[in-house]
């Protein structure tokens, strides 16, 4: 008998009337003769107002109370769920993280998934029952409760599906699927019925939100068939799995944008070893993700060192910075918060060349100046400045031919 | 050390500068070198919106789901409390029932605490670290939820008293103690200094709602000095104790007063044996519960039969009757739901006579007439036309030299 893991976020599950109409897709699954486990986020908005409260009484709060408070949310819809199944004839009860457990480590919000017992699970669901998760959260060590950090419900249910050993883990949430690129930018955007893990997780990484990242990387770890799908509207979506599950690799698969980076550059920074290890060792240790780097060619013993950072780190950047500004001997520190990163992504990449080309004339075309530049195997990515994302957008979708007929 | 649990209500803990207020108090008690365990409730209105969510999905709801939604209320409120006492230097952590545990039994949506193991709990307070416990929850058997039913909070923090064998155990109220009658009634009502757990089991019951009924039994049988006070002033409440302490034993110490009582009348009841068994078998099955009952002298081979019973059970209670008529042979069935049972409560009375001549004096004295009477060793109670309720309450008041002066 096929087992299936279905997830569904926030908005899917808003208020009753939605909580009933997900009951109503769960049976439909049972019906169609498949065991099911259903991992469930808070009540849209339930998860902003616990956080709320937990910082208006200490922005320096205690992560273990944080997680006791914030995990609520999540077993509040579990029940419900569970109660709305059972009202329609299909037996279902709700698990808790504590109650599965779903191990964790003790990175209290934003704990990390150490292990799963399946055979409570399987069983259950081999019985007939439904198994109704609370996502978000797990059992820490000392038998707290944890929480995954936000978005960490898609994780909860990879993580349950590799240890149930589903068939496919479907992601139910508020788009229809994975598309080339943002249809609110580029309305000729196409949807994909299929993206290889790879591919998912360098859009996810540059701004594509639709999966939290962790849970394609643990998807493609456990080799977990992930599909994204409307809760809202009864059509396929798009199913995230192996590249060899792909038989034609399209070159460019996605087109992608973010602008919650900011770029900083040290002007005038000596050009002598060591320096950019002193400069990236603190913005290390002050907890500050560095995403690009470029460093120009040295002019009389001076170069100027231009990076990205996440916008929510720019002040901890700036004030370390500041720390080691006569260590680094740099003139001024420039900061550019008005920046976009765009990105093109396809696996079909490793065996075309040109790709990056093709990027390069598109924008400069459009006279669109680029900033920064970073590869990987399977993706190119440019900063330029913000007020040309969409521009840049459109016009890298019509290059690559993305754009459907 | 002294060793002392702090419960506190939801209307203590409303909003965040409520729970601030509480963390505040409880600050002072830790000063005064108590080690404390504080118990909370849900936050005032969280608990009815859980409950209506689930009425609304399905009214005759597995229990066990109810729990598990319902039971976040309580558990918001531990982690809040647990990090506004960190902000204001006090060591604190929050314990949920399942982490404890505190082991019930398996009546979900009103379960009996079985087991409190108090020594995790013990070690935890004698480290320095305030216990907020979660109220109103336990573990199940099958490590599932459980709630203890409505103002389950005041019977969660007596029996963590007894497990902790704490001192005392403060229930922090909106009411500032135990009056000898309800103050909104008659004003020159006092404040008892202490009660003996027997009168207040007994105005418990008839409807003084300070603490819940099972809280003041578990506190008489663990011998548990309870005291109520006022959250919101700072002044002694009264304390719930054995009768022992109790020096000067009033001959009656309170006056209560219950609207919550229907009273059916069947007419024409055959005068045989056997027949108020058959009656009262049939709503034991159908779980009413019977409060007051009378039959007078038969006259002509029938007579008529009077109880009370709660105004919810009535539609089941006529449905029973309705079924049974003809077995009993009663012509018909008068139902008064307009009644008010009076009750006025004293350990004294045990050595005084002449308590209930005083009552049906008082009462007469104002043309009240009395339609059914009940007495217990230390309480006396009277069935009269709702109506009469406040001014039957203020003329025993007065008779019994209760009034302040």
């Amino acid at each position: 008998m096929p087992r299936i893991v279905m997830k569904f976020g926030g908005t899917s599950v808003a208020d009753l009337d939605r909580i009933r109409n997900v009951a109503q897709r769960v049976k439909r699954e049972v019906d169609a003769g498949n065991q099911v486990a259903v991992v469930v986020s808070a009540m849209s908005g339930a998860t902003n107002q616990l956080v709320a409260w937990v910082n208006a009484l200490d922005d320096l709060h205690d992560a273990r109370e944080y997680d006791a408070v914030v995990a609520t949310g999540e077993q509040v819809t579990s029940g419900l769920l569970a109660i709305a199944l059972q009202k329609i004839g299909v037996p279902a009860r709700s698990w808790q993280g504590w109650q599965l457990p779903m191990r964790t480590d003790d990175a209290h919000g934003k704990a990390r998934i150490l292990e799963v017992d399946g055979a409570p699970m399987i069983a259950s669901m081999e019985s007939g029952q439904v198994a109704v998760v609370a996502g978000f959260q797990g059992l820490a060590p000392g038998d707290r409760i944890a929480t995954l950090g936000r978005g960490g419900s898609d994780t909860s249910a990879v993580a349950l599906a590799a240890a149930v050993k589903a068939d496919r883990c479907d992601i139910y949430t508020d788009v229809d699927g994975i598309y080339t690129t943002d249809p609110r930018i580029v309305p000729a955007a196409k949807k994909l019925q299929k993206i290889s893990y790879e591919e998912m997780l360098e859009l996810a990484s540059v701004g594509a939100k639709v999966l939290q990242i962790r849970s394609v990387e643990l998807a493609m770890n456990e080799r977990v068939r992930v599909q994204v799908l409307s809760s809202f509207q009864d059509i396929p979506g798009t199913l995230v799995v192996d590249e060899d599950e792909i038989v034609e690799k399209e070159v460019v698969s996605g087109i992608a944008y973010a602008r919650d980076e900011a770029k900083i550059t040290l002007r005038n920074v000596p050009d002598r070893p060591g320096v950019a290890a002193t400069i990236f060792g603190k913005l290390a240790e002050e907890n500050v993700n560095v995403d690009m780097i470029v460093q120009n060619i040295s002019a009389e013993g001076t170069t100027d060192m231009t990076f990205t950072i996440g916008k929510t780190d720019l002040p901890r950047a700036q004030a370390a910075l500041a720390e080691i500004k006569e260590q680094v001997g740099n003139s001024e520190v420039l900061v550019d918060p008005n920046v976009a990163k765009i990105s093109v992504v396809g696996v079909g990449m490793r065996s075309h060349a040109g790709v990056a080309n093709t990027m390069f004339k598109a924008l400069a075309e459009k006279s669109i100046n680029i900033q920064v530049i970073s590869t990987s195997e399977i993706k190119v990515s440019v900063l330029i400045s913000a007020e040309y994302t969409e521009l840049a957008v459109r016009a890298l979708h019509t290059a690559y031919g993305l754009d459907a007929h």
